[in-house]
C-alpha cells in the first residue's frame, strides 16, 4: 500500500542569511511504525513560504529554529493512508506542520486541520485557502481594518498573501495599489487580481511611481518586504494610517542587523501605527477565515496563481527561488503518487 | 492699568535643527487696541518645549511652521487684564497659544481653556495640569493601556512628559522603568517621581543596565525620544508590547533624514505595535484629564517638577537649553509684574 522507504530533505547547514540549495540534502528514510494514536499520511503538496527562511536561521525569532539534521519544518498537504488514531481514518485530506518529506507519522499535534473543501484543489488549502490567506484575511480585517475609500498600498502584491489581501481590500470598497518587481508583476496585479494600480519597485522612478499611484495618500500599508520597499511607502501615509508589517521579504539579512531611515517622525507626524502581524495568534479563528475565503474563491472574487513545482527534489533550492522573485503565485510542491 | 508697549520674542532666522538664541529677537512693541470681541492677556508664564523646535522648522510637521518675523508661537497662561469679548471677563485666568509675549490679544480662538484650578499654581497649567499632563494621561491610558504587572519603560523619564508617564503607569500597578541622562536625573526618577528604577542613557553600559531593569520584558515603552535611546529598547519588548511615540528628542536633525536600526523585524517578530501620539487629537477630552491629573496632585500622587526661569530675556535660549539637557522638571518663564 505504502513503501517501506521515502525521501526526506533535511537541513544540512545553517545559512547565514537565505537558505541555498546547499544547506539541504535529500534523503533516503524508512517510514516508520505507526504506534497507537499515530497515523501515517502521504503528503501530496509541500509548501515553500518566505517565512521558511526565518525558521532555519539561528537568530530569535518567532518560532524555534529547525536543528540541523532536521526534516525541513514546513506546511504540507496530504492524506492519511493508515491510521491508529482515533480522530483520523485513512482517506482523510489534512493540512499541517508535515514537513519536507513525502509522508510523515503524526499523533495529531501538528495537524492544523483537515480539509473540508473537497470541490477545490487540495493544494489550495496551503495557499489561499491557508496560512496566507488566513494571513490577509486578518492582517486586513482585524488589524487594518480600512474604511472603504480607503487607498490601501500592499508589497509583494502578486504573491501568495499580496494579492489576497489586495482582493479582500477591493471587496471591502478600497482603493488598491499594489507594488511588485518586474512588469509581469506589476501586470498580474492589475490584471489577474484587479489592482487599481500597481508600481514596480525595480525601476528607477519607484519612489515617484508610487506617489502618482497614491494621490490621496496612504491610508494602509500591508507589508510583506519592510526594507528599502517601506522607505518609499513611509513618506506618502496619510493622518492615522496604518501599517501591518507581515514579512520583511526585502530584507536579505538581519546579521548584521540592517539600517534604515528612522520611522519614528513618520509615525509621530501623522498620529499612525506601524503593528507586526503573526497568524500563529489567529489560530482560534482560522476556520472563520477559510470558511470566508473558500466562499470568495468559489464566487469568483478571490483570484489565485499557484506555481506548482514537481518532485521532492525541487525543494532544497526552492525558497532561494522564492526570494530570486521568480515565482509567479504561490509555490508549492507537487509530489507524484 | 497696563503700558503702551511689551515685549514679544520674534521669530529672526529659520533654524537648521535646534533653535538657538540666535534664531531669535526680543522688540518692543505695542500694546494694540482692543476690538470688539477681543480681550487682553498678562502672561505671567510661558511655556517651553521641545515640540518647539518642530515648529520653527520649515519641514512638513504636524503643524504649519511659524513664520520667520512672528511671535514664537507658545502656550502662556496669564490673567485676562481687559475685554471687549463676552465669554471672558477681567480677572479670568486662561491658558492657550499666546505666544512668548509679555501681553497678547485674543479673540478667543487660540485659548485652550480657563484656568478652573485657583487652589493650584497657574504655571501648572502649561506642565502637569497642561499639554504634558495631558499628553502623559492619554498617550498611558488611551494607547498603550498597559495591564497591572506590565514593565512599562519611559524616556525623558525625569522631564514633564515622562515624569507623569511614570507616576500615572505606577498609579496603574505597573512596574516602571525610567530612562534620562546623567546622574541627578536618574535619581529625581527613583526618589521624586517613584520610578522603581532608572537608567542612565548617558553610561557606557546603557543597553545592559537596561537589560538588567527589565528582567521580565518590556510591554510598554512611552517613547519621548527616538533615536539611539530607542534603539536600546526595541531589542527588549515582549510579544505584544506598545511603543508610544511621543516625541523624538533625541533626533538632532531630520534633515538630512537620519538612519538606525530597522524596526519592522522587532514589531513582527513580537507582533508588537508602535504608534505616534499626537495631543492635539485629544482636544476635546482635554477637561477629563486634567480633573483627574488635579485630583492626582491634589493628593500627593502625582508629583512634579518646574523649572521656572525668570523675564522674558530668558526665552531665546530655552529651547536649546532643553536640548542641552540642562533643565530639571518642566520649564516655564515666569514675567514678573
Amino acid at each position: 500500500m505504502f513503501p517501506t522507504t521515502h525521501r526526506q530533505v533535511l537541513l544540512a547547514s545553517r545559512p547565514h542569511g537565505i537558505p541555498q540549495t546547499e544547506h539541504f540534502r535529500v534523503v533516503e528514510a524508512p517510514v516508520p511504525e505507526l504506534q497507537a494514536g499515530q497515523f501515517l499520511v502521504r503528503n501530496q503538496f509541500l509548501s515553500v513560504e518566505p517565512a521558511m527562511r526565518g525558521w532555519v536561521n539561528a537568530a530569535a525569532n518567532y518560532s524555534d529554529p529547525v536543528q540541523v539534521g532536521e526534516v525541513m519544518r514546513s506546511f504540507a498537504a496530504g492524506v492519511v493512508v493508515a491510521s491508529r488514531h482515533p480522530g483520523y481514518a485513512e482517506g482523510d485530506a489534512v493540512m499541517g506542520m508535515l514537513g519536507w518529506q513525502e509522508y510523515a507519522v503524526s499523533d495529531g499535534a501538528g495537524i492544523r486541520r483537515k480539509v473540508l473543501e473537497k470541490d477545490l484543489p487540495l493544494s489550495l488549502s496551503l495557499g489561499v485557502l491557508g496560512i496566507n490567506g488566513v494571513t490577509a484575511y486578518f492582517a486586513l480585517t482585524d488589524v487594518a481594518q480600512p474604511r472603504p475609500g480607503d487607498t490601501v498600498v500592499v508589497s509583494t502584491a502578486a504573491g501568495a498573501v499580496g494579492s489576497a489581501v489586495g482582493q479582500i481590500a477591493a471587496i471591502m470598497g478600497c482603493r488598491t495599489v499594489g507594488i511588485a518587481g518586474g512588469a509581469a508583476k506589476t501586470r498580474l496585479c492589475t490584471d489577474a487580481f484587479g489592482f487599481d494600480a500597481a508600481v514596480d519597485y525595480k525601476a528607477s522612478c519607484f519612489a515617484e511611481s508610487l506617489a502618482a499611484a497614491c494621490p490621496h495618500g496612504v491610508d494602509v500599508y500591508h507589508d510583506n518586504t519592510g526594507g528599502s520597499v517601506s522607505d518609499a511607502v513611509l513618506p506618502l501615509i496619510n493622518k492615522r494610517a496604518l501599517i501591518v508589517v507581515c514579512g520583511t521579504a526585502s530584507v536579505a539579512s538581519w546579521d548584521p542587523w540592517p539600517t534604515g531611515p528612522r520611522v519614528e517622525r513618520h509615525l509621530l507626524n501623522k498620529a499612525a501605527r506601524m503593528e507586526g502581524f503573526l497568524v500563529w495568534d489567529y489560530e482560534h479563528r482560522y476556520e472563520e477565515a477559510v470558511a470566508r475565503l473558500a466562499g470568495w474563491v468559489r464566487s469568483g472574487r478571490l483570484k489565485y496563481r499557484e506555481e506548482v513545482l514537481s518532485g521532492i527534489a525541487q525543494a532544497p533550492d526552492a525558497i532561494a527561488g522564492l526570494y530570486r522573485g521568480e515565482n509567479l503565485g504561490k509555490r508549492v510542491i507537487h509530489l507524484p503518487e
